[in-house]
């Protein structure tokens, strides 16, 4: 795959933020030439499909001032630098929902937008749920909805789960898991 | 859902690029304290979930810059102004694969990273596929592969395939047009 690589020549930071760098590079690609790329540097991420016994998904709603809009979403979240992906998941899914798994497990992993971001997102399937207290960060503001799994999927097709992560986790799960 | 809406009281245009802007806004927050919020503006896009007879889809092998790594993808890009999502999917696929489709119909629609990006992203099913000549962009560097589609769905498992909207796109198709 060599000859579809390109290779740095020089690299600009443009901005350092909050939740995101955002860096202007110069390469050399495949053909000799230059070109440029816009890079936005992003953590690594989870998201956490949650089943319970009685096969209700746990999604959270919560606005995306991005796109302008109340969203279903798996819960999810960045991972801080002290913790692994499973940390994260279980962490999230605490702060988020109030719920704890007995058990967890790695379903697969992606680049959300590997075309203008570093994004990684790690998938988690939760079961043995148990019931506790949200306790969201300060400026994260969630609802969290209890959907039967065949609900959420048709969801999918009727426009009413429109988060890239969501899709793929509920789609992997029914996939492989049911 | 009102309750969960922030509104912009202030927007910071930091970058104005060739694929992405990026934006930094003061908002109020549901509490009625104040927040940030980092975005990066980005076009819409579409991706093709594209079956031959055989029962292969088509896949292009591309180099990520910002993940530095070769990816293996559904045809994909970025919507024209001029154009619709539909007309979109059949260039990209003529473009990166050279092949036209009989029949292309929309599976779902979503959004890649509503926490920090606007992107929307329209997954198309094309089938009645008739082979042509591929006229990639000039600095995009492509190569197809055409898989069988259960296997396209194992390598998503084995970690073969890592981008999060051809997972979404090939469990969308499987789950729902076989």
């Amino acid at each position: 795959m060599k000859d579809l690589v390109e290779t740095t020549i020089a690299s600009k930071l443009v901005y350092e933020g909050k939740i995101l760098n955002l860096r202007v590079d110069q390469v050399t690609l495949p053909n000799g030439r230059e070109g440029s790329r816009e890079v936005v540097e992003f953590s690594q991420a989870v998201a956490v499909v949650a089943v319970k016994e009685d096969n209700k998904v746990l999604l959270v709603k919560q606005y995306r001032y991005p796109v302008g809009e109340v969203l279903m979403e798996l819960p999810a979240g960045k991972m801080d630098q002290d913790e692994n992906p499973e940390q994260c998941a279980l962490r999230e899914l605490q702060e988020e929902t109030g719920y704890k798994p007995r058990s967890i497990q790695k379903i697969c992993d992606f680049y959300t937008t590997p075309g203008f971001s570093s994004e990684r997102m790690h998938l988690f399937l939760a079961t043995g749920l148990t019931e506790g207290e949200q306790s969201p960060d300060e400026d994260e503001f969630v609802k969290v909805e209890e959907v039967p799994f065949d609900q959420a999927i048709q969801m999918i097709f009727e426009g009413k789960i429109q988060d890239g992560k969501t899709i793929a986790g509920l789609l992997a799960v029914e996939k492989k898991y049911r």
